[in-house]
């Protein structure tokens, strides 16, 4: 079949068969599909839609494109993780540590770099001086056997059929797309070798999905995907109505996680994270239900083994594991400027997308791949969604830098805070846990 | 807005305003949408559909994305007509000097090459030795005043936004939206700058639309918004389930078109030129109704003026105007080979399409742009549905020349002709008349 034909199957609102969706992602790959054949399809998925099957098709192709790493000589059950992408959001830098605290579980972990308001996990374990994230296959899998946790740059050869599609999609209006956000995300991690997978998917003013139903669907479309791919995977669906930690930014984010790590710090970064780490406990077959295995997890903050094992892997990585005792060894921003509020009231609404966008013009994050992170940069919030604020109180630090666009930033950020009267409650922290059985929805 | 918000209005099924569409437009013309983003755009309109104003908005900036022809200096209602294809539809070579003859009227016609089974009526008015369809804008008008009637090639310059846009559709799977046909087809008969337009509408296995619902409202459609534009636009629906006239090819058409004009040949080709021919005098304001204009047509013929008019046009665009008289003048092919038929039957069926086909592979059409035609070859058939056929009796002869693909013509032709013992009527020949008073249906 030619692409027309292909093209014009799924235009009418056909069924793929397997060779259909395999020609697709092998002409995304190969060059035998042209771009704007591609843009075309990508188009008329988008309103047509997938069935699971097709789905799971596209899915499979797509892993299948390029490389795809053998982890099995890496002992234990193999573990990984993904955001659909948060402000304040270093999940990672927490559950890695506790996860790999525990017996006959490993993660091993590929991560992107990623465009948006903050860098990737990679930006942010980068802010560590000294840090390797470019290791080699057999140093990355050595590491993660003997440490219990590895982090490396995702290869140009994983999935290139996605990376292909991905860039299309991002300038023909065709992202939200819930069978080919699906197949973008398990393609990866499907080709990265792991066992069992724990996505955290969000929804608020900073999320990929507009509604909390949208992201509910999403979960539950990966989950039901990912699970006929033959890999455990699960989901939480989590607030992203503010920022998730109170520090935004790379070294900031690195130090709020050590902060964490250390017990210094609670809230409700450090609650999604152990309700991540416990519920991949749980899909790993370690404990009964996710709630043990997040009170697990917590011993291993209690104990001090979770910062020693940051400590380890940092070292195993190169870089100054002295950071864990000593943040302050982390790149610090230049100037520090509070924002101060005009008015007293109760914090109602914070609109998370714009704080990101105030970090990313701070210099903390990308717009464009060539864009040069400044590690030091970023915000720290000081109040929360409920929270009371003076007129004249500090609400927000500024962490700035040279390249800082200052202006910008205060701008983003004065618009970004709603103030009330009235206190609203806190936004709730987990919506919902979706696995293979099902979708259990969290009570407020 | 930006192209990706402008596709995702579309992809979302909502109305474009007028910006956004001349931004599209603007954007096929001169790159600020990357090929790409058009062809998303291009399926999002094929499969979310367009309002008439949307349609209207989008033929009209195609009309204006490059030359716009003034044919003031021409005297006279200046008329044009548009087939949407057909095999054996040589209509244009026979009404444009019969129209030609008639006070107060001209027919001033810019004409593409076209791909397909048989040349465009470019390739056909070349096959007369010595024709120049490269004219001068002043040449063009100059003869189009003078004699009534003159032919040239369509410039580049003329809605360069179809141009791209058409090449696109070709390998998306995108050409059959009636808006997008429908913006096609208009933009470059109003750039072209006529007064009044009638279009042929086919319908029947050799013709652009599958069905003859489909076909009428493409007519609908095209008339619709024809009249929207200030133009006078109507259309004949008209059957393509077997060939129109009986040669194929391109030197063959022109010597059926002489030989109609010259009296010698009557049949469905004379009824279709005059229909076609009538309903423009109507248009034109000329006559009362196209039955009336019809017959003035066919008085030029009997009285030997459209044959007289057919010799100044070739003579004033620098042909051979001997060939009116010796159409043995124009080119012939090297062999003829008679295809006889294995069976006894009527003929019930005749695949146009494969006939169209069995041309192009003798070299008379063109796949791709640089395909070079053969002027001479083709093939003549000898019987069309409801005629009966002897075993051993001679159904269609081959021209053959050095480069026709003999084995492959000859195996299309024996798929193309279907036999049954029981005599079956002749396709109605008009199936619809589409003007600005609404759709009147001819009955069988």
């Amino acid at each position: 079949m030619s692409p027309g034909d292909i093209i014009m199957k799924k235009r009418l609102g056909q069924t793929l068969s397997r060779e259909e969706i395999r020609a697709f992602v092998r002409g995304a790959t190969d060059g035998s599909f042209a771009d704007y054949q591609l843009s075309a399809m990508l188009m008329a998925i988008c309103i047509q839609g997938m069935s699971p099957e097709e789905t799971v098709e596209l899915t499979m192709a797509m892993a299948e494109s390029g490389e795809r790493m053998d982890l099995s000589a890496i002992r234990g059950v193999k573990v990984d993780k993904h955001s659909t992408g948060g402000v304040g959001d270093t999940t990672t830098l927490i559950l890695a540590p506790l996860i790999a605290c525990c017996p006959g579980i490993k993660m091993a972990k590929m991560s992107g770099r990623g465009l948006g308001h903050t860098g990737g996990t990679l930006d942010k374990l980068e802010a560590i001086p000294g840090m390797n994230v470019g290791l080699s296959r057999q140093r990355f899998m050595e590491i993660a056997d003997r440490i219990g946790v590895a982090l490396t740059g995702q290869s140009a050869e994983l999935a290139p059929a996605d990376q292909k599609l991905y860039a299309l999609r991002d300038v023909t209006a065709t992202v939200d797309s819930l069978p080919l956000i699906t197949s973008s995300i398990l393609s990866k991690k499907i080709a990265a070798g792991c066992d069992v997978v724990v996505l955290d998917v969000k929804s608020g003013s900073g999320a990929l999905m507009p509604t909390l139903e949208k992201s509910i669907e999403l979960a539950q479309t990966m989950v039901q995907i990912g699970n006929r791919t033959g890999r455990r995977f699960s989901a939480l669906v989590t607030d992203m109505d503010q920022p998730l930690g109170l520090y935004v930014g790379n070294a900031l984010e690195v130090k709020e996680a050590i902060l964490t790590l250390s017990g210094a710090v609670q809230g409700p970064l450090k609650q999604v994270s152990l309700m991540l780490g416990g519920q991949i406990l749980q899909s790993a077959g370690l404990v009964q239900d996710a709630k043990q295995g997040a009170d697990i997890l917590e011993s291993k903050i209690k104990s001090g083994e979770g910062l020693k094992k940051m400590a380890q892997w940092i070292q195993a990585q190169g870089g100054d594991e002295r950071v864990v005792e000593e943040p302050d060894r982390l790149p610090k921003a230049g100037r520090e400027i509070d924002l101060l509020s005009a008015q007293s009231g109760y914090v109602s609404a914070l609109n998370t997308a714009m704080i990101g966008n105030a970090a990313r013009v701070l210099g903390a994050g990308r717009l464009k791949k060539e864009d040069i992170i400044d590690p030091a940069v970023g915000l720290v919030m000081k109040k929360r969604i409920g929270d009371f604020v003076k007129a004249g109180e500090c609400w927000c630090t500024l962490h700035v830098g040279a390249a800082s666009d200052l202006n910008q930033a205060r701008s983003l950020m004065d618009q970004a805070l709603s103030l009330s009267p009235i206190r609203q409650p806190a936004p709730r922290l987990i919506h919902a846990v979706v696995d293979a059985q099902g979708t259990h929805y969290i009570e407020g």
